[in-house]
């Protein structure tokens, strides 16, 4: 009987010997694959970086093209630095103040390489992105008579601070987090953001010079600023799509299926397809409303309009339908014209690529649309989907506790800069552009330019 | 006795708890990863749309660059949102009709999170970057004389319809699969198709203006049109190699090892190397031929070459050697040079940007080359292995079949477009530039620019 | 009794057959996962070309941008066909001589699909990427004046034998790899070699005409030549900035565990962040640095040193802290700016875009920070930590031997070309620009421009 307890035993040990070195084999495994799928989300939300440089670039003048390429490669910069000492910390370091900021991991960078430290890395790669995201679309509203010194600033400020702690609120488990607030790759964690203090900037700076003129009647005639390289800008977007899929697919978190759910390698696929219906909804509503009110298929709008349906579908991407997001995309596109001509001929705020609509107006939008189409029991099931109005009321709570966070920070913050330091070229530098007044040399050494208004 | 069975049994089990959970664990894991797998090579062929757009405008004319680029990012935008409605069940839907048309899964959508619905929407995915991809090679071979309208209802029917269905017959299950056509990414199924389109519409069409004069002779001469950007069109092909990876890579289907052979994650690899190096033996020969015939190594001629290598090796990438790729890229180089003189000298078809000699001449080739230096057993052995003319009869059988279908079908289609909407601007319009005639704004604003011929 | 044995055999079975079942599905993932991952790895890097050209093509002048781009298209084309058929072979083929050359492998292709030759391929793939980025280095110095015929040979031959060769020293198991030289990623390896070639080739060229203009007093004056097309260059960069990523963090070569440690999926995350840190400070440093020397944020300094920061973090990128690649790039930030003026107003070599600068001086820089700032026991121990002065020896003994050897043969080689075909063209043909001279073509036909000095 001994000899048959032994083999037993040894049975029981080579199960468990053969269990563990599955589980353990297979978890390494799925710690890799994890690994591997949110390098990819970050290098794609990274390139995004020079799609904002094209279409930015593009949409504005050719004198002012090195300034804005350095406004955007320098926000980055600086961001990435600022972020890795403070902004991390506010977003992701132990909870303060009730959900409203974290207190921990300032400068971090542990040297030992475990698994948890690859874990700490691979969030922290993801998270760098997406707050230069936020800071860059602020360039755009600003580009052509910031100081290029006083951008630096501002932008140190909104990825070490401002971003950080309304992203705490939500992605870093704080109080909005705790409401059942669904944002799931950021319409209004970074895009909505990024949006008002775009308009805050733009309306603190004022127009550029000539762009609003008062005729002798008091009668003020708005006037275009035509870009310099369509090209430019629509390869831009088409960067900016291409970044979105791992914006959007690599905020499932993990690639493995883990729980399953929406923050698992199940969703993955779904969410790049309701992503790429979006997109191509907003760019084809807004190309035919263009169309029929401007009377032309208007090449800077109906771009912007692929920008709002990707900018719409962020939030909701993982929780509505294919269906659900060609409507999304195509209230978008609509959307972003009404509002490039609201604040450009109402407001008279001076947006000179629309970045405030892209990204306020359609993140305001995509938040909502949460509220409305989600289809997701236990994560959000909108209004057309009986869910009633519980889901789209702490929408609008989100919207605007961030949108107050945002918008008057970012104010008080450039209001700052302007006391401080001046926000604005002198008249002069604006208009000989800032590529020779600032940077000292022509973005196009050799063309025969005319880009003065 | 009874303890002791009691034991076996839990023994039993445990062993296939283990088991069971290891299996699963293990589905799971190649689950994820082919998602992961399929999302690189969907967004790797997503950004050949980039590619596309700035290699056409690249090869054109300054006056027509918005006009091409809102043409590249149109024709994604609107073949996605049919593809999804139409296009994919007419590919892959429930066999109909002998192996001619899919008949199900049309505005297909599921919400339930499952490995079955995730590998639905990463098939998806892969497969409307596709689709793209053969409704865009058609904007270059119009370019600069196509009414803006008309170009999107074209753009429709291709993605909704001509691809699906001649897609259907090779990679849907249909007819031709049967046979043992091979196809791997669809030198024949993509390109071909693309091609023989772009050849149609640009016959319809008629050439642009002024490039075939004919003298009081009753000579005609045939001018040139030189491109208005050769670093667009050098960093379009240089996006469209990098997408090239994830488009034949990325057609094995799996990285898992599966059940083995060229459609499983043993092939990936391989299937890089032959794509890289037929792309880089277009790119030599297109170089050293044009330089020999023209007395000059031509830029557009050799970066043609390297597409032209890339579409050769299209069909064959997983079935040839590392030495057989570089042979069929050397060859591609070649034909893509003497069609392009041939349809523009003799045939006096005017195709800007080559795109029908990339495309069908080179797609033809390719689909060729698997029968001759096919050296898979069980999948193609070419006539260089001891194949015989089997595999090669198989493949001519594909080539004519699919052009006729592709050239019939989108002859009849510009046809139809010809009377009902008109095809072509007015020569005014074509004068002046789509961009100002259609779009009402120029690419290049505050540029001195003379693009007229 | 026998009963009961056949019970426990029958056990035994099944749990080896458990056992086996999930080691060799285990294995086979792993397999899987690290093919995708050197796959991205591979494109991340192959997408560098598209960097440099734009990089070169933005930062020399308008009438010699088909030629820099043509000479950054077909050094990838003929570079990987040379590799393919020498180059691999004399970097990992079969050691002789002691660690000095690889001698087996030459035009290598197995058409057996197994793990084994998954692996080759993946490898390759990889590699040729990595030769290529150190051939095209070269292009940027040698802008502007170079033969293309000569500049074709030239990279054939760095392809083919400089880089493999001190490659196999240091990853091909050769003799400084035996000596524990530390270089993750190839900042001696890759960029060094690059960086020698192109100094030598810029020496050997002379400078451009009008560069350095001797007045009647016998002094010389340095005249700056600006580049065309700023943001080309800065899209490059952030190109460059995007496939980096790729560069180091697939250098771990796998990404799964294995056994831990740098070289293992546990590493990928932290280098993707050392990665981004460094190329942030360098951006930062070079801006600040040339604001206060030069009075303004100089826009092509602050771009090389965003590149110099990536040169300078590739060899330590697996071994430092985030805080120490901050350090390494702020560093690399400054030093490029410096070794610019150096070599410009010193050395009077003429190198158009700073290549020597980025890739030589802040690669020799790159790879003495591993003997600084290096905090990985086992690996490298630098200065900072303990490890005292021998991990810093040992990478000096590095610099010095990698440095001789492609010096000397880089100065050698463009010699015998000078001598045999010429490496410069004519004045005349410098003057009119080399798109017109040797390829008959503009590379913007119909803009205005005005590109001569």
């Amino acid at each position: 009987m001994r000899k048959k307890n032994v083999v037993l035993a040894l049975i029981l040990l080579l199960v468990g010997g053969v269990s563990l070195f599955a589980q353990d084999a297979i978890e390494e495994l799925g710690f890799s694959l994890d690994v591997v799928w949110l390098f990819i989300g970050s290098i794609l939300v990274f390139i995004m970086q020079a799609g904002f440089a094209l279409v930015e670039t593009g949409l504005t003048r050719a004198k002012n093209a090195t300034n804005i390429t350095m406004k955007n490669v320098m926000d980055f910069c600086f961001g990435a630095i600022v972020y890795w000492a403070l902004g991390w910390g506010f977003m992701y370091g132990k909870d303060a103040l009730g959900g409203f900021i974290g207190t921990s991991q300032f400068f971090h960078g542990p040297m030992e390489l475990t698994i948890e430290t690859g874990n700490f890395y691979k969030s922290w790669f993801f998270q760098v992105v997406f707050a230069a995201t936020a800071a860059t679309i602020v360039s755009g509203a600003m580009a052509e008579r910031t100081q290029f010194k006083s951008y630096l600033i501002y932008t140190c400020f909104i990825s070490a601070f401002i971003y950080p702690i309304s992203g705490h609120w939500i992605w870093g488990g704080g109080w909005l987090a705790g409401l059942g607030f669904h944002d799931f790759a950021g319409s209004t964690v970074v895009h909505s953001v990024g949006g008002w203090a775009a308009l805050m900037g733009a309306a603190v700076l004022g127009p550029r010079m000539g762009k609003y003129v008062k005729g002798p009647d008091g009668h003020i005639t708005v006037k275009a600023v035509p870009g310099h390289n369509i090209p430019y800008a629509a390869l831009g977007v088409l960067l900016l799509f291409f970044g979105w899929f791992g914006f959007n697919g690599a905020s499932t978190g993990i690639a493995t299926v883990g729980d399953g759910g929406i923050w698992s390698g199940l969703a993955i696929a779904r969410v790049a397809v309701t992503t790429c219906l979006a997109a191509s909804g907003g760019a084809v509503s807004a190309l035919i409303f263009s169309w029929i009110w401007f009377k032309k298929p208007d090449a800077s709008m109906t771009l912007n309009g692929l920008l709002a349906g990707l900018v719409g579908i962020t939030a909701p991407c993982a929780v509505v339908s294919p269906g659900a997001s060609i409507a999304i995309g195509l209230i978008a596109g609509v959307l972003v014209v009404l509002s490039v001509e609201f604040i450009d001929k109402v407001l008279k705020v001076d947006d000179p690529v629309g970045a405030s609509s892209v990204h306020l107006t359609c993140g305001i939008f995509g938040t909502l649309a949460v509220g409305i189409w989600g289809n997701v029991e236990g994560v959000a099931v909108g209004v057309l989907h009986g869910g009633g109005f519980v889901q789209l009321g702490v929408q609008v709570i989100g919207i605007l506790s961030v949108g107050a966070w945002a918008a008057l920070v970012s104010l008080a913050l450039f209001f700052v800069i302007k006391v401080i330091f001046g926000l604005r070229v002198s008249p002069k530098e604006e208009s000989v552009g800032l590529d020779l007044a600032e940077h000292k040399s022509e973005a196009y050494a050799g063309f025969q330019i005319f880009s003065n208004m």
